[in-house]
Parts: C-alpha cells; sequence; structure tokens
C-alpha cells in the first residue's frame, strides 16, 4: 500500500487469535498506518475500523477505503483520536492496532532495514524517517542483530522534534502537534517503547525542515523516478542537505518510504522547491 | 538519464573510432535521446552537439545542458531538425547519431527487453512504446534470440499512428507531426530499417489516445509509486485499457520508459484523469 506500515499491520493481525480476529480491529492514523492496517485486515478477512483526521490526504482515505475499512472522521485539533479508537474498540470488543507503540508493530517494521541488508550488502548506517519511532526501533533490532556495529539515524521534521529533545533529555517529552507538510511524522512524543528502544541501541536523531523535503521530493521524482510523499523523504532529505553527521566516505542505506500523495498536492509541494541542478556544486549527488 | 535511449547511444559511440570520437557527434532529438546521447558522449569524453526544438520540455534541455553537450535549436514546425544536424555534422566532421534508424542503436535498445527476461523469466508477450521503432525492433531481436514464441506488441499515440498504417499497407507511410502529449513519440513514419525488422518479426502495433496515457501516468504514480512520461506510459497505458489483444491470462512484460517530465506539467497531465478507483472494476489491476 505504498508504505512501509503495513509490515508492522500485517505481523500484528497475523498474531492475534482466531477470536480476536472475528471481533475485528481499530484503529487511528493520519493515512499509511490506516492503509496497512485496512489491508492487513482485508487479507486475513477481520473488519477494520479506522479513525481518520479530517484533514488527511485525499489519497489515503480513498486507499483506506478501496481496502475494504470503515472510516470514523476525528477534528485534530480539537478531539482526541486515540480516546475514539479506544472508545470504539471497548464498544465492539475489537483490538487497537497502536501506531508504532507495540512490540509486533516494531518487528514488522524492522523487516524493511532486514530486506535492505539483504539486497545492499553490509552498511556502515541506516537512516530512516523518524514519526512515532517504531520504524527507527525495528531498523535497530533487526540490524544489529546481523552487524552491531551499523550506525542507525532517524531524521524527523524541525518542528516535530520530540524525539531529539527526548534523547538529549534523556526522558520522553511531549511536544504540541508539529505544523510541517510531513502529515505521517506529527507525532508529539516517543512511545515508552520507541524511546527505550533507541536509547538501547545508541540510536541518533537529526532534523530537516519542510523545503528540505520538497527538494528531496524533487531530487526523488526527476533523477530517481519515484514518488515519495514529504514523510518518506526525510531520510533523502537529511542526506542530500548534509545532516547526518560522520558517515562521508560509508557505505549508508536509506529506507524511502512512503509515496502516498496525490499528484496536484506533490506539484504544489515541490513547484516552489530549487531544481537538482540548483543545488551547491558540493551536495550533488 | 531515465529512458532506455541512453542504451542505444552508448551502444553507438562505443563502436566509433577513436578518430570519428574526437571529431564529435551530433544529434537530432525531443528530448531522451538528447540526454541518450549527451551522457554517453560524456562518459566517452566526446563532444556533443545536440538539435533540440524550441519547445522541448524544460526537464530534458536542463539535463541535455547538464551532461556537458552543446545545444543548437530549432522550430519544429517550421524547420527541419535533420538538415540542420547533418550540415553541423558536415562542418565539424562529426558524426551523426540517428534517433533509431541504425543497428547500433537498435541492438542497444534491445538490451532492455534482455535485462526484462532476466529478471523477469519466460514471457509469452512484451509490450513497449513506440515511436521510431528502435525499441520494438531490438527488443523483438533480443527477444526472439532467446525464445522466438514471444509475441512483441508497440504502443503509439492514436493521432501518431504511422507505424500501424505502414503495416497494414506493406509500406512505410509518413503522417504529418503528430500532436499528442507523447512528446517521445512525434515521428512520422518508421525508418526502412525499423519498418523491416518489425514486419521480419510479426510485430503488432496498437494505438492508446492520449485520455490512456494521463491515466496510465496517474496509475503509475498512485499505485507504483513511479514516475512516467506520457511517451513511457504508451504500454502500460494500453494494457489497462485492454488495447492489447490475446493476452488475456499470459505472461507479459512491460517496457515502461523514460520518466523525464517536469513534475507541475506532470500534474497538470494527471489533474483531469481518473483516479484509479475511478476505472471500471473490470479494468482494476
Amino acid at each position: 500500500m505504498g508504505a512501509f506500515k503495513f509490515r508492522g499491520a500485517y505481523n500484528f493481525l497475523a498474531q492475534l487469535s482466531p477470536e480476536e480476529r472475528a471481533r475485528g480491529v481499530v484503529a487511528f492514523s493520519s493515512g499509511n498506518h490506516a492503509q496497512g492496517v485496512a489491508l492487513a485486515a482485508s487479507l486475513f478477512g477481520v473488519p477494520a475500523t479506522i479513525v481518520m483526521p479530517t484533514d488527511a490526504p485525499a489519497v489515503k482515505l480513498d486507499a483506506t477505503r478501496e481496502y475494504g475499512a470503515e472510516i470514523v472522521f476525528y477534528e485534530r485539533e480539537t478531539s482526541h483520536r486515540d480516546e475514539i479508537a479506544r472508545g470504539i474498540a471497548g464498544e465492539r470488543g475489537a483490538t487497537l492496532v497502536p501506531p508504532f507503540d507495540d512490540p509486533r508493530i516494531v518487528a514488522g517494521a524492522g523487516t524493511a532495514a532486514l530486506e535492505l541488508l539483504e539486497d545492499a550488502g553490509p552498511l556502515d548506517a541506516i537512516v530512516v524517517p523518524v514519526g512515532g519511532g517504531g520504524l527507527m526501533g525495528g531498523s535497530a533490532i533487526a540490524a544489529h542483530g546481523i552487524d552491531p556495529a551499523i550506525a542507525i539515524y532517524g531524521v524527523e521534521p524541525k518542528s516535530g522534534d520530540d524525539f531529539v529533545q527526548s534523547l538529549a533529555r534523556g526522558e520522553r517529552v511531549t511536544i504540541a502537534v508539529p505544523k510541517t507538510i510531513a502529515d505521517g511524522l506529527q507525532t508529539t512524543s516517543p512511545s515508552d517503547l520507541t524511546f527505550a528502544v533507541a536509547r538501547e541501541h545508541g540510536s541518533t536523531v537529526v532534523t530537516v525542515g519542510d523545503d528540505e523535503l520538497r527538494e528531496a521530493m524533487r531530487f526523488a521524482f526527476e533523477r530517481m523516478k519515484l514518488v515519495i510523499e514529504p514523510s518518506g523523504a526525510a531520510g533523502l532529505a537529511a542526506l542530500l542537505h548534509a545532516r547526518v553527521p560522520g558517515i562521508a566516505g560509508k557505505h549508508v542505506g536509506v529506507i524511502v518510504s512512503g509515496g502516498n500523495v496525490d499528484p496536484v498536492r506533490f506539484a504544489e509541494l515541490v513547484a516552489e522547491s530549487r531544481r537538482p541542478s540548483e543545488y551547491p556544486a558540493k551536495r550533488r549527488v
């Protein structure tokens, strides 16, 4: 469904009992987790209800509906999606599928790093986008199972630097809902689980600005012929703009995911960005 | 450089003598052949001059320049690009690199089908875009070298059906410069070489409309996360809209190339197209 979120959702649903599956699943998500749960649920024949914000991208709403899930809307600024989702789960006896705060979700996400290492061979570092930290945590666990020396870097939006702040303070920090074009990275704090995994695995988190995300999207479109949504471009943006320390001359893998963005919205986002040919020469790739 | 055209250009330049390389190369092209020749020339250290129409997409002009080629402009409607290119070649003693009418170009293009078969395993049919017919010819030769039973289908724009007309009449037909969004498929007739190869290999050519190209571009963007320019979408469009006869239940490979289109132009092209979710159910993929 165009993002790594399917991996965690599928792994989660695969481990539910037949009785739990029969009662259905519920999730809250601005988009990719919604689609991941909806697709995994349809593959297992499980009824799915997804709580989505009214401003979720149309392309993500459409896809979630197409996978057969029921959508319940909420206002991002005024209501609490987790409470709505828990309420629905309680009423129906359904299981809540959390977006990242669960070992099954984290483990599923980590299979992306596993496949990256299988395809690319030995790597010195892996760079991934960070929302709730599930992909970063799963990647660290999977990668370090193969080679404990691999450095794990997470990238979050400048305005949504809850993970950077949390690692600096040594405790979970909660921020206001960040304003960023990276709609998949608008989390307000790490979870206990993802924070603990990041500390245990020595992960480093850096930030990129929205302009840098736009340039990375344009770079991928023009030079790699790949469609990346703003959230999925975080790792690539950090590399293109030299935000990741200590990797010069190293063999670095980047997880680029997802790609769910409306073509017109895509063009609006990148229209004002510099073309790759306008980058300073030293940044050319 | 985002299109199969590099393959033919590289193969052509690889077979020039050191003396010929020193005198440089000249090509005329609306875009992808220009970039292919420019990149191949820069890799061989050969000076390249490219004759391009004033209305060529900016993204293709930029890339051609970035690869170090000199660009000479012409008016598509009023001047003859091949005469201009031959004039320059004559003055400088440079070698003209034709866009498709040369065995070295056709053979280079055919490596795309070779790699498709290596990656995908045995196929019943291969579907490719058709401009001058170099990719179709090369694909037929390469594929039939492996398995003579593979059916070869070419796809050209409805308004530029010179190959369809030529095969129907049994002789080369020349049409007016076609009006189509597929700027890479605006050829006006097959060449002697590509027409002969198409007949010898029993290739079938079908057509798609510009609306169908737009829908295929949108489908690839939304569902495959791939950027395809209008010309590169021809094969995919023909499959999505059931324009290729006799392939139901068959194992079919499609060559999707190129992907050189400005993001804003891309959005303009697909904005009016149907989303994949709006296709009739029987056409769903």
